[in-house]
């Protein structure tokens, strides 16, 4: 299967078109170069010889009328499996995890039910037309906003990623966790959010000028607050009201919710009901307790605010088993919370030799941004990984660098709802066996 | 209530502010100047005064364990009205017409179960496993290609919008037709396409240089078929795979459907089967009789494949009635099959005075825009309109303008459903009267 050819006739990539160890392509070879795909997979020339024939056969499908439009527009049954997985089904009386099947999407949108969700009494049932956001606290005039009367101010969009702190905590574990994306990474997802900029309607209050931080509370049944510095308000917090077009999930804060681009997922209150402008933080649960996770230096990893640079590789992954040697393209998505992604680089040998992966674009600050990486397996072993930069310079660290800082657990992590840790966002490995079996390896 | 105040007191704009008649404000206005929107809007001191009390009295929502989470999260049930109208409910055996609620959407990304759909014989329930992509004629080697192999091939993500030719078709009626964005303009969406170029999989089969054309046809019952020159293969034509990060809906070609940005609707074939490179266009009937609408002068427009630019107000608009006078925000969407929308004016006065609204980045080519422009309204009759530009130069045209070259129906349009033209892309007008009631109305 794997057998080498003569490069000249573009069946096999020679050793001038690799851009790093292990079959990782230059892109540009890609380009007038019929057939270096094809050639690379089996099972094409055998089936197209049948191509010339037409007309097609109909399939069954195409003999009879189809399925009539619904008001909402269903998914194909064929696709049922593209779902989120939940922690408490049955909705026990304690937090809900659903995580996004990122090894089943593409692009940088997460639809939108498909978005994670992490709620902690589930999702209030909220009467938009009776819900009200109060601003009070350290501003001139204390005031209340309606969703109709939010509707009639200026409106911004924004592509966002929201990540939870405890996103990719099985890599904490000292070995490496077997488990695809979704369970690793699936605590994160991208969307484009809709509302009016805090900022707004922070100038409609006016601001006491001892204000330097303010609370927000939800009007979940556990009123869920974090403190958040002013001064986001003043950069880029949003009141949100839609997500990818429509108004926002009820697990994602129906009918509205506080985005503070790249900030800790919990800090993006849901529900929102109320901002309050303070001189000092209120040290809720949610700040003082969870989400301060202590250090291996003993001191406590406390108001970091920003989801760090990071990436991942979807495809392949775990879970995705490569069925011959040839082309494929490596994939995955890359954010940081502190602007853009500037770089992405892949590797293909476990980390001996990387190369610069193509970004797709446009750049959104604090959004996905996917990138790409031609390759060609050879059908040996390989240990696909990706490592991402910011335009801030920021890097996503090796692992050996970050467990060094932050820790790992003592024992394996059998439970991936239980972590002792947050905000990972070091290197994440897929090695792939010759029989093109996919298991996460730390490097 | 449209009383004047002394613009000092910042609750009522100066006539400094304005940027054109009857309202239009200029952006830079609402920076630094708290109240003027709150001034110009009743009913927020009186509710105010209640903001300081804390802690909040809880809903009833508040005070209960919510909804469980779900592994594909169902949209809160307050905004079942959020919904596609449908020309055809019950699947009777003609085309059915499934329309965008534009008026009720904010942002760019329309969701994939809002997303118009268009199908002459339903949507077919095909089984990706099974389905086949066939390239053939005037290539060098034919090819057939599984959702597997693709899967393998260097990705693409695009926004995008897909217009119908016959969008918009009520506005040809020689008296405006009294109906919402939905009814008038909704068979236009934008998603985030993700899939393969085509010219990669030309690069596969080669090109005989006697092909100048390529004839894609769908899977559905009706096998609906579209010639499209070859030039567009090369320039940025895809087989889409993903919709907004999942697998496309069946309404829009599950599993495949070909994406030529900013060519007519139905060029972009849906359940894409074939492929065939020929050296003239087929002359199907969907270009041959259907979507060649014959002009004023006697020529058919035949072949012209490009959405031209276009724009129409969402908010305020047809069914979204003015409560009150005071501060609002015009938006809407404009786009371009050409490429990039550059500007966007807006009027207040039905055309008398126009101001260019804030567009809202990224401008993704061939793609939803959303614009802004701050209004105040003294409560007096309005005229909202709005004009968009391309990066090309072309500019949407006055009604008058339009109507002379392509002309409009002799009677007035009463079904919605029934059009004698294609392509409309002049103004689209709301009028307001002084109650705050909003009809379509011709400049």
């Amino acid at each position: 299967m794997a057998r080498r050819r003569d490069p000249g006739d573009g069946r096999e990539p020679s050793a001038l078109d690799q851009v790093a160890g292990n079959g990782l392509l230059n892109r540009r070879m890609l380009l007038g170069r019929g057939m270096v795909l094809a050639g690379a997979a089996t099972g094409v020339a055998a089936s197209a010889a049948s191509a010339g024939a037409e007309p097609l056969a109909d399939a069954e499908w195409s003999r009879h009328q189809g399925t009539t439009s619904k008001d909402v527009d269903p998914r194909s049954r064929f696709e049922d499996k593209v779902k989120r997985t939940l922690s408490n089904p049955n909705g026990e009386p304690r937090t809900q995890h659903a995580r996004t099947p990122h090894h089943l999407l593409n692009g940088t949108v997460t639809p939108n039910h498909l978005h994670f969700t992490i709620v902690h009494t589930g999702a209030p049932d909220i009467d938009p037309s009776q819900h009200k956001l109060v601003i009070h606290g350290l501003v001139k005039q204390p005031m209340v906003f309606t969703l109709d009367k939010l509707a009639r101010y200026p409106m911004e969009s924004r592509m966002a990623f929201v990540e939870c702190g405890g996103n990719s905590a099985p890599m904490f574990s000292p070995e490496p966790v077997q488990a695809n994306v979704q369970a690793i990474h699936g605590l994160v997802s991208n969307a484009e959010w809709t509302g009016v900029r805090l900022s707004t309607l922070l100038e409609e209050t006016g601001v006491d000028p001892k204000a330097k931080w303010f609370i927000a509370e939800g009007a979940d049944k556990s009123a869920l607050s974090r403190s958040v510095p002013l001064k986001k308000a003043m950069d880029d917090a949003l009141i949100a009201l839609y997500q990818n077009g429509e108004r926002i999930m009820p697990g994602n804060g129906y009918p509205m919710r506080l985005l503070v681009p790249g900030f800790e997922g919990n800090m993006n209150v849901k529900y929102l009901r109320r901002i309050q402008l303070t001189d000092q933080p209120a040290m809720t649960f949610h700040e003082s307790r969870n989400y301060s996770p202590v250090l291996p230096d003993g001191t406590a990893y406390k108001f970091y605010f920003i989801n760090e640079v990071k990436s991942f590789i979807t495809n392949p992954s775990f879970g995705l088993n490569l069925k011959e040697p040839g082309y494929y393209e490596i994939s995955g998505v890359a954010y940081s919370g502190t602007g853009r992604i500037s770089r992405v680089a892949v590797s293909a040998d476990g980390g001996v030799s990387w190369a610069d992966a193509a970004l797709q674009g446009p750049l959104n600050p604090k959004a996905f941004t996917r990138f790409h990486m031609p390759w060609h397996w050879n059908g040996g072993p390989a240990v696909l990984a990706s490592r991402a930069w910011d335009e801030a310079g920021n890097v996503q660290p090796m692992r050996s660098e970050f467990v060094a800082t932050r820790g790992q657990t003592k024992q394996p992590v059998k439970n991936l709802l239980g972590f002792p840790n947050q905000h990972y966002n070091s290197i994440t490995s897929w090695g792939v066996d010759s029989k093109g079996e996919i298991t996460n390896v730390y490097i």
